[in-house]
């Protein structure tokens, strides 16, 4: 299965708001469609919205408001813009050309999501590991395979994995709707945590590595990613556990020169004051929502992407 | 309002469960009764589990197998077997020594908080203070006022309160629907966080003081507090924010000499798993729950007791 892909001229995506109760493919025919999807995250994942915005080039035809609208619908990753801009500049070659370089960006992410999964698992040390994440960072957030759980699913593959401990990922639980059904898919032992439990579980032992995804690196190595990831970062230095980020080179973005300098988008108080249609505050509750932060470079052991490991 | 009280024969406690959708007041007229509704958390807070635990053994009419129960109800919160051990005391006197003991308890918690409340207001230094804090450690984990949020309580009425980031507190949402509620009350500008969100928001400024309640302050300083505590003490430290812990002194443990020593309360995957009845991760998804975690004394700024400041 593919998380996202062009079929008979449109975008065919998981829309994973109904995962894990329904597995649904949405078609995507218009811009429109494409940029409602990307805001309430029926596609999500920094590998998956690079392809998102190449593909959605292709729906654009050429419409410059279309394209730049595309390009800001979620402001945090670097690949959706990045995708954008790379199949916009084929425009002048025709709608074929467009096509064939949103594809080969789709191809690209594939063979990257494999590099990155032998490389990731080459790093760690140790035969049974006890594996920690946060969000989804599986096919799901690419295309086939993913990043930091293409490592895991690279791992379990070989018999190297113990365990999975999925950090739940509030507000949106990608990590307890999403990382679970992949995982229970791969046949992967695995467990979920509250996300405030990751760093004390650090300190308690009994976790080997923690991994993660990334939606932004700075230029210092400074990253990008789902909320959570600094307070893991934080737990994994004091624990003296590696904390490896997995990401493709995308990824990497040398205009940002630091952490300082990533816009971190607030998603507002909705998605905190309910979840899944129930309330869980009073009426009024306000609430604020960062949907990422930033861990700076000095506590991150190891950047894996598929070319190369970067020490920062 | 109390949130647990001796009326009529009987102690009546506010049903936390319902909160904030409805406030409704439970009769116990029974060991049984009272040892359910602390396992299911309609009474939680370490304060007011020491009160429930004193007012329990007149309800248990010097029935040891009984008290025995009811003591280790919940494990992690020391306050608990303290006001047992303290009623149980003068079970030899009678039925109204028993009672008179538990209702001294009670009143000496309520006297507790107001000089807690007095004491961390001296202790925190600016006039328009943004405070975080996790859990619930309002009137409803004691009896009238409470720890942490009993100091929030005294600094918004003397008008240097600016704001309390509220964190949610998964999985059982007591920040969400507790705090919040009591914070409207008071009318105290707040907002609700995610937990994940907590130590990103110390980095980022903000914030001038992290307050906590505790659950057990071992002899050497360690707390042990609702789970979330400790990566918040992280991130206060990296950001150069006060930590500081607000707690009665029974809940100081000098029987226990550091944090490994106590017992972390598991609570089982279900709370992870679903929220308010609806279904979170897939069917059959197993999950690892401590309700507590422990803060290692040297992250701790202060311990702010009724008596006095401590810096472990």
């Amino acid at each position: 299965m593919r998380t996202i892909d062009w079929v008979d001229g449109a975008i065919e995506l998981v829309d994973q708001t109904l995962l894990p109760d329904k597995c649904v493919m949405l078609r995507v025919r218009t811009v429109d469609e494409l940029v409602e999807a990307i805001r309430r995250l029926a596609v999500r994942g920094a590998p998956a919205l690079g392809v998102a915005g190449a593909l959605g080039v292709v729906l654009a035809g050429g419409d410059q408001e279309q394209i730049a609208r595309l390009r800001a619908a979620r402001p945090t990753a670097v690949n959706l813009a990045r995708g954008v801009d790379r199949a916009a500049a084929r425009l002048g070659e025709g709608r074929a050309a467009v096509l064939a370089e949103a594809l080969r960006l789709r191809d690209e992410d594939i063979a990257a999501c494999h590099a990155m999964g032998e490389r990731g698992a080459a790093l760690l040390e140790g035969e049974r590991l006890r594996i920690m994440t946060v969000c989804n960072t599986g096919g799901l957030a690419a295309v086939e395979r993913g990043t930091a759980l293409g490592v895991v699913q690279t791992l379990h593959e070989r018999g190297r994995l113990a365990e999975v401990l999925a950090l739940e990922t509030r507000p949106l639980l990608q990590g307890a709707r999403l990382t679970t059904w992949e995982l229970a898919r791969m046949g992967a032992p695995h467990r979920l945590v509250a996300d405030s439990a990751g760093p004390y579980l650090l300190a308690r032992g009994g976790v080997d590595a923690v991994l993660i995804g990334a939606d932004r690196i700075a230029a210092n190595g400074d990253t990008a990613n789902k909320i959570g990831s600094y307070a893991l970062a934080l737990g994994a230095e004091r624990a003296g556990v590696p904390f490896v980020v997995v990401a493709p080179e995308s990824t990497i973005d040398q205009d940002t020169p630091t952490g300082e300098h990533i816009e971190i988008e607030d998603r507002g108080a909705e998605e905190i004051v309910a979840v899944r249609g129930v309330r869980l505050a009073p009426e009024g509750t306000d609430a604020l929502n960062p949907a990422f932060d930033v861990t700076p470079h000095d506590l991150i052991t190891a950047i894996v992407t598929e070319r190369r490991v970067i020490r920062p």
